[in-house]
């Protein structure tokens, strides 16, 4: 008989609905906190930043599911519902007794898993009159899904990007603009925030924290416009949970179900996106699935971080979150997975890991990249670095269950392609990476920032 | 009802033998000549370079269907069958009464359609005992799907890339070394030619036709060797007919047929594939389907050559091809859609164009730009700067239609992306590409070269 080797639905089984695991969480995440009060923070108290619609979903703990507008799922069709395939080459090169699936968000035009919140997004603010968005982006994955997206509904965009990455990843760069968006290399003369760091050190590269206060100060200072984000937040995993909910149709059509469920973590949307539906059933339906976070091992937030109050952002702007973090001043070496160099884990995720519901481990930049090119030279497809970190984690568990004869079922989302991240992959085979490591010291030091945030 | 945006078909449905037109083409080409003798070449004496089941192919006039073999489908799953698309934000954009839809060969790993004949090739070698190949690039697509295939059949492969692209597109050859090939910037130090040219112009940046001149003469050189070829080859039009095929079942489904077909022409391998399945109903049941190679305005050989032998390299290694041709020595001018820029046309398009069942369009490099730029912002997808002149007569006949008040049906073939071509879009938003124009003497000027080969 032949082999499927990929699982496809068609366009009318595209979820309808996003899931919201907080509605079903027995431990519900913290409240966020005022900075200024310490006290919750009202929905109301976020409508000057996001759609009110975000809003609402980023506080909601009542209902699990959310319908899906009719067009963002509509738009979700240009490349939704994505297949989830079986790696056969790879388990065959692992000569593993483990099933490897993995879900392929790297078919999106934008190359990532990115676009799925970007559209919702996109799409709440202009139902709600907003003409203009802002945001920042590092590696450049997050700005290109808003640019298109933004695009769609017909919004203007600008998007900070960390000048260190718009002198080195003109690709992105250039990506953006094909879509329409405005990008400016931060720090820029564009805003206060800018304006003050570039007084003081004209040739300042950045940090994704300065690119972030730039982009909330234009948001806050435009008429019709909000600021956006590609990760960390609830609404943002919300969102993404139509990977997750896709794959459990296309896991039944293989007629399997994952023992372990893994992805690659930077602030967690991706994680969120593959595991929640299926976290679901380990809480409703008693079964036993493991859910792992791959993070890189220089910025191991949820393997070696503290769960305390913290802020989002480095300069202190965003509201106070209860996470697990390495410290809002927490500076991550230059790793190529720039989408995984974030000091904190979202706070559904976070409070996950301390009820002890899902896992987390540390990947080292080398091997994440060995395991990128065996997944490409048999798989076919060039991982993007921040998603080679899953792949890295699968491989481990494969060869754990050949080692111990078992056969299990593995999944993980491959969040994107890494074909405009080559220069990376070419300064691996050159042996010019290396890994990072942390001593509990420097973590210790670190965290220390946190001590008279929240009393 | 909702709409249908992508229609899908499932591996079941991938088709099991590529489509032959030849043999039902009531003019067939002319025989290929071998120069020695200007006699036509035996399948034999395509050996020492082809695999035998590939020379077999390229002369075969008899049969109309040739089994794709079992392995070589296996691997197409890896990303076919491809979707057809429907592109109702373009159509929105342009305010046409015209259906138009798109075969999306882009979702292969490799960003392109190359991979269709890469995969097909290298089986072939590898079942006949051949352990190593050679081939060219210039853009890098084809170099990029042949690395794939080869290290998935576990074939060694060295690619002679051109210089100028190889020190102008890293990322292309960074994705061919992450797939195991060696990768040498052409002229090198590695043949007889490269010396040569090396030893007269040390700092030539090298040719498309330098780059066959060594691959071939590695390929003679080395033992279980073949020399591959990724366009232009009768062999490589019907590998690609596994497009054309998908289509057909795919237009079906959407309820409709095409009046007007379209594909960018370099070799022809591309168009060919969309274009042959859809042909034959022209051909055996009185349909009336247009056909329309889009070329670039730099190098027009179907609509401003002559029908002549020409060789298919510069240099004259290759046998005497019947085929519209600008010259073999035509140098075009440096555009970015560099799989385009190829002097003559494969055999079987030459000889359907001489008989005018296919026609041709040129296409300027800044309307390709343009339209490669809206089917980004409507569709979302960048189109490669090839696949964008596809898309430049799609508009146009889209905007005919409106015009006339005519309802059509448009398929073009969107043959790949446009991610690792971005400084291109850069170089296009900054105003710095032109277009290029030929006068008709120097055309006739250049062809003068052929008058002498076959008498």
């Amino acid at each position: 008989m032949e082999k499927t080797k990929k699982f496809i639905l068609t366009e009318k089984e595209l979820p309808t609905h996003w899931y919201n695991i907080v509605a079903e969480m027995q431990n519900k995440p913290l409240p966020i906190l005022n900075p200024a009060t310490k006290q919750p923070m009202k929905e109301e108290e976020l409508y000057p930043l996001f759609a009110k619609e975000l809003s609402h979903q980023e506080l909601n703990q009542t209902d699990a599911w959310i319908e899906i507008p009719e067009e963002v799922r509509d738009k979700y069709k240009i490349y939704r519902p994505t297949p989830l395939v079986r790696a056969y080459d790879l388990e065959k090169a692992l000569d593993t007794p483990a099933h490897i699936y993995f879900k392929n968000e790297s078919v999106s035009p934008v190359g990532s898993h990115k676009l799925n919140t970007a559209l919702a997004q996109a799409y709440y603010c202009k139902q709600e009159g907003v003409t203009h968005l802002t945001t920042e982006t590092g590696a450049g994955q997050w700005g290109t899904a808003l640019a298109f997206a933004a695009k769609t509904f017909g919004l203007e965009l600008v998007v900070y990007m960390v000048k260190i990455s718009y002198e080195q990843k003109p690709y992105r760069r250039s990506l953006m603009q094909t879509w329409g968006a405005q990008v400016i290399a931060s720090p820029s003369m564009s805003t206060n925030a800018g304006r003050k760091i570039l007084s003081e050190h004209p040739n300042y590269l950045g940090s994704l924290g300065t690119a972030i206060s730039e982009a909330i100060e234009l948001a806050m200072q435009t008429p019709n416009c909000k600021y956006t984000l590609g990760s960390v937040l609830n609404h943002v995993s919300l969102h993404q949970t139509v990977i997750g909910l896709e794959a459990e149709k296309q896991m039944e059509m293989a007629g399997e179900y994952p023992d372990i469920v893994i992805g690659c973590f930077g602030g967690g949307s991706n994680f969120s996106g593959i595991s929640f539906p299926f976290l679901r059933h380990n809480i409703k339906d008693g079964k036993k699935t493991r859910f792992i976070a791959a993070e890189p091992a220089s910025c191991p937030k949820l393997t070696r971080g503290v769960f305390e109050y913290d802020f989002g952002d480095e300069v202190g702007y965003t509201p106070l979150l209860p996470m697990f973090t390495l410290g809002h001043n927490f500076a991550p070496a230059h790793i190529h997975a720039g989408g995984l160099r974030y000091h904190g884990a979202g706070t559904i995720v976070s409070q996950l890991k301390k009820d002890n519901l899902v896992e987390a481990v540390d990947i080292d930049q080398l091997d994440s990249f060995k395991a990128g090119v065996l997944f490409a030279q048999t798989e076919g497809i060039v991982p993007a670095p921040e998603s080679a970190h899953a792949i890295a984690v699968a491989i481990n568990e494969a060869l754990k269950a050949k080692e111990e004869g078992t056969p299990k079922t593995i999944l993980f989302n491959l969040s994107g392609h890494g074909m405009v991240d080559m220069t990376a992959y070419d300064q691996y085979f050159a042996g010019d990476l290396t890994n990072y490591s942390l001593s509990e010291n420097d973590i210790a030091e670190n965290v220390k920032i946190l001590e008279h945030l929240v009393k």
